[in-house]
């Protein structure tokens, strides 16, 4: 290995703004949306959807930039890859990366599309219904990657999101290859169902020859292998890759690898606010705690603090240092 | 009058789209900020403060705006006038101004600074701190003031904040003369100590012949007639306007007017977390109150109400419907 691993996670994905606002279920289905999911849609219907919500608020999103930041929180090192515009939702995007400790500094497009955003609908039972554009995101390809980066982080994050551009998709599958000859591992996130119907022969594909470390949250490894239940679908993974976090809301999570299986509980939560995050908090929790030798359950438990927090609040990105309160799940 | 009062509020103000960090004291010290106040920064200055703060959230403010959405979350029908450019947080604005059922028409600027922001920093204390970029702002003139529509609002509010650009101090004498000749309601709010500093004379000169009801709080109201305390500068008002209503955070406030003193309590916060929009909230109260013809220690209720639900939580415009909670103060 020529380049020191310097970096504990390098994370690429979708950069999106999230824009947030409460609705009530009837609005979602009057919208045409899947309550709990996430659906793309082009800008014509992103700005049918923004005109039909409340007021909002932004606030810098991405599934993978959101699970980075959480890293940072920790202490880890980290980068992003992910590509705006450079307008002023872009400059945005980028503000809030770095000003968390995340290096950044994927090239910002120049023409075509505004920088993505993710319209969420946030409805009393906390639930989050989106409709993502992925604006300048699709401008990310193989050009963005850059393999001595790549070399120097013991872990590579793609969320399974990047397989929907398709010039993203060979940015993934180029990503993943320089890792691996770099000897690093490379990690997963199935993202959403709907995402693991879309791509489901190369996510299985991916799984058998390409990632080390999956997370998937209960509805996403069922749609994975098409079973209906959580231990059908986690009877499937195992061997298929070394390690697989498997969340399951306030029931917890389920971690397979070195043999055995982990069953770690959920944070205690005073009260849920808003679920935006959770999935993406969870990987932060587990990846930084991978990326520091702690053992499975450990990482498990960072895993279930990490979400809590951000669960407790509006907005996917914890609003507290993680640091701080790691203290209270591992030694 | 020529014009139907179909209007309860018009509205006039700088149109900012406010961004939201949290921050400590040293902070605050070290960008050389006077803890709780707001003062005006060029574009460069804006962009060293935002490259100093840490992530931030996107949230539609400026402070007659804010007040404007509180009078239509009274159930008030409601118009806004203010500057933005044709750039992403211009459409932010808009947005949000018009699906909380505010009126809003005023062209866009299409060339000349962006949509002008406030970069806020509020610390552990829940206070803020704030400056301002005023951007396109200050692009609203005469031009955009029209007769027809102020002539259809029974009352015309100004922010004091108005006479920093100075076409906009032009916009706000045209506007206050108009509602005049129409037989309406002028009302002014002082907006900021440092902001009566730069304005006293005209401030004072509006007092005596153009403005019927003002708003203010007690660093303003004392800044105004260069007095130490509040009970001073309270004396000095009387006879000066018709209603004048005093803020004074956790003491309560003071309604001067029909020959009368009223001394009405806050409203009762189980906790503060970000007083952003605290005098803009109780002037939508006192203001919708006013337009329903309520007795004044009625109207000052709704202000206390008001204040009260904006400053437990994050942002500077209501979360929850003001007219479901309305009937808690009156009958």
């Amino acid at each position: 290995m020529a380049e020191p691993a310097d970096l504990d996670v390098l994370g690429i994905g979708n950069a999106l703004v999230d824009v947030l606002s409460q609705a009530d279920d009837e609005l979602v289905a009057r919208l045409g949306l899947v309550k709990g999911t996430m659906s793309l849609v082009d800008e014509a219907r992103a700005q049918e959807l923004y005109e039909a919500m409340g007021p909002g608020v932004e606030i810098s999103g991405g599934s993978a930039a959101n699970t980075i930041v959480g890293v940072a929180s920790f202490g880890g090192r980290v980068q992003y890859v992910g590509k705006v515009r450079d307008d002023q939702l872009g400059e945005v995007f980028g503000h809030d990366l770095r000003s968390t400790g995340v290096l950044y500094d994927t090239p910002r497009a120049t023409d075509g599309p505004p920088t993505g955003r993710c319209l969420i609908l946030v409805t009393p039972d906390a639930q989050r219904t989106m409709g993502t554009f992925l604006g300048a995101s699709v401008r990310l390809g193989p050009g963005d990657i850059d393999g001595r980066l790549i070399a120097r982080a013991r872990i590579l994050y793609l969320e399974g999101y990047l397989f929907d551009p398709p010039a993203a998709q060979e940015a993934f599958r180029a990503a993943a290859a320089l890792a691996h000859a770099a000897g690093r591992k490379v990690a997963l996130t199935l993202s959403d169902p709907f995402c693991v119907d879309r791509h489901r022969k190369a996510f299985l594909d991916l799984l058998e020859h390409h990632i080390d470390i999956l997370f998937a949250n209960e509805a996403e490894i069922c749609a994975l292998y098409q079973v209906p239940d959580f231990d059908a679908a986690m009877q499937q993974i195992v061997g298929h890759c070394e390690i697989a976090a498997l969340t399951r809301s306030a029931k917890g999570s389920v971690l397979v690898g070195d043999g055995k299986t982990h069953v770690i509980e959920a944070h205690p939560v005073r009260s849920v606010l808003d679920s935006t995050g959770a999935g993406d908090l969870y990987a932060s929790g587990v990846l930084y705690g991978l990326s520091r030798g702690l053992d499975l359950a450990s990482c498990g438990r960072l895993g279930s603090l990490a979400a809590a927090e951000v669960i407790s609040h509006v907005g996917a990105r914890p609003m507290v240092p993680l640091a701080g309160i790691a203290g209270s799940v591992v030694q």
